[in-house]
């Protein structure tokens, strides 16, 4: 095998997300995904663009959807980018922002497609320790570096990081890209993007998939000074003129449009979540402040594992990383009040407590 | 500018699409788009697919997709991968292929993207001439090399290259993977498909953007042995896990299942080729011979530049490329026997005869 691969083919090893069963019907509280539908406009939308138009290339610029981002967050088009998801758009921020002679520098524990990006760009990293508490530390992100990653809400543990803590790293690195993941930043941390105007070394990177439950669509974007948006573009359009469809773009829109509902379903993930936190210490669990639309959980008497087996028995899928430092905890999304309440239930079976 | 860019980013050209007009009313025959909608059936399948389970991932193996593309080419799900159009699929396969130590093959007149990608990924290249009648030489594929990239049909020119001509580029290297880009074949080349199994060098690529009538919702794939296959999805899911959305992957297996639909709108296109080649020839045109749903044509009086703005101030945009041995030609794709009626009276209004 791998014969005819290329150099850079045989040495990666990809990135490994979180199931998606086909067959039996599980509780999903394994992918962060949101519980509840996607805006109702967002759906029209994207009907409506289900048309004889198809047949036409979308706007390789996504004018419109560009627009109506930055009408939504204050800026300015030129200083928004959007992607096929927000992977898309961070492999493309590595590809844009980073050299090999310099390592990228991320915390150790943070979302595990850094290290696969950094391989397959051929570029070098440090990884950062978080503290005992999976704070992020100020100090190593001071160091000689060729740029920074940093999540905020981190994933897997829904730790956010204080707008005055991203300012330091900003100010503390002009010359390099800092680029700040908020994949779950509208389920309670603040957002950089009011930094954008200020800090020409900031990259803010966003996703539809969570806050506005649109996984299925592969919708991401970037905030930047408008220098930063143009070698976004530069990359982009060396390798796909086209990244995002007509569908993901009007799906987009409808969803950015409908503010009500975005607000209505992250208010009522974030209750479920101090609920569900609750319920968890109740039965033992050491239970990690999130920011995010999920927990990251421990508990001192049964292991990681023996749980995620147990629950999986019972039909309800969570995820486990088997890495240092995190082997012994449970990442669960927050689901529908049912489904925690479901989840809850398990758990105290298998820890053989009342529910 | 360019200060915070990788070393990357700052030398890249990237690929310059043709004209997307978002306000004036054109008759579009410059990005090979299809005049004809999709099929009813991709329609169809989008719009049921627009629903609450957009707020789950898609699945990231595209498992259903893939089978559907097996079972109508008759290869095995195995021997297909998919991407987010085939200018994606292509870029893959330059990563997953491909080394800098040895120069790729491809012609000097071909898809202006194959040279683009090269730099983006660090690679060399090596221009074929194609001879007076912009067919592929046989010999110079044979030389050392890294890799091969032939379109078939070749843009912008049209010319196919026969069954024959690709076995003999294949059996000439048995160590370098030939990439054989399908994107026109369905309008009247014959596919390398059924060379897959016997040739492990060998990958074909293909698009629902053309001849399926699907541009606007970006689905390419590729067929291959099984080893190169694997190959794509490592770089695939190093970069994105999830390249494909729902709709898209509804849509395109809605329209795999029209066959019929697919056969009428290529004839129809293929009848309106012939008929526009002889009113071309009539108005004095030299048309090179074509496999795809564009003629690329020259006039003897009067330069490609001159009828391109001419066509333009008529309400009519074709493709003209600023490039050598190239650029006294025009890229006119086809449209509607009404829209090439148009184009027809336009050119003969601008060249000063009867149409």
């Amino acid at each position: 095998m791998k014969e005819l691969w290329s150099k850079r083919a045989r040495a990666l090893t990809p990135y490994i997300p979180g199931e998606q069963p086909r067959e039996r019907k599980f509780i999903k509280l394994n992918t962060n995904e949101n519980p509840y539908p996607p805006s109702p406009m967002a759906l029209a939308a994207i009907r409506e663009a289900a048309c004889d138009t198809l047949r036409l290339y979308p706007d390789p610029e996504c004018t419109n959807l560009r627009e109506v981002l930055a009408a939504s967050y204050g800026l300015k088009p030129n200083q928004v980018f959007v992607g096929n998801g927000s992977d898309e758009v961070l492999a493309m921020c590595f590809q844009a922002f980073f050299d090999p002679d310099r390592p990228i520098l991320f915390p150790d524990i943070t979302y595990s497609f850094y290290t696969v990006y950094a391989d397959l760009f051929g570029l070098t990293y440090r990884q950062i320790p978080l503290d005992e508490n999976f704070a992020v530390p100020r100090e190593p992100f001071l160091e000689e570096n060729g740029g920074i990653v940093i999540a905020n809400p981190n994933a897997p543990t829904g730790r956010a990081i204080s707008l005055s803590g991203v300012k330091a790293v900003l100010e503390g690195n002009p010359n390099s890209v800092v680029v700040v993941d908020e994949a779950y930043v509208d389920f309670g941390a603040r957002s950089a993007v009011e930094l954008v105007d200020c800090h020409p070394n900031l990259v803010v990177v966003q996703t539809m998939s969570k806050s506005r439950s649109l996984a299925g669509l592969r919708v991401g974007f970037a905030f930047a000074n408008e220098n930063l948006i143009t070698a976004l573009n530069s990359v982009k359009n060396s390798f796909n003129s086209y990244t995002l469809d007509r569908l993901a773009l009007a799906g987009a829109e409808g969803a950015l449009r409908d503010v009500g509902y975005l607000r209505a379903t992250t208010m009522k993930i974030i209750h479920t979540r101090g609920y569900t936190a609750c319920r968890l210490k109740s039965l033992g669990f050491q239970v990690v402040d999130s920011s995010a639309n999920f927990l990251f959980v421990s508990h001192p008497d049964v292991a990681a594992k023996t749980l995620l087996d147990g629950l999986r028995e019972r039909g309800i899928l969570v995820r486990w990383f088997d890495k240092p430092r995190i082997s012994n905890y449970l990442r669960i999304t927050i689901g529908t009040d049912q489904e925690m309440e479901a989840l809850c239930a398990a758990l105290a079976e298998l820890l053989g407590k009342e529910g």
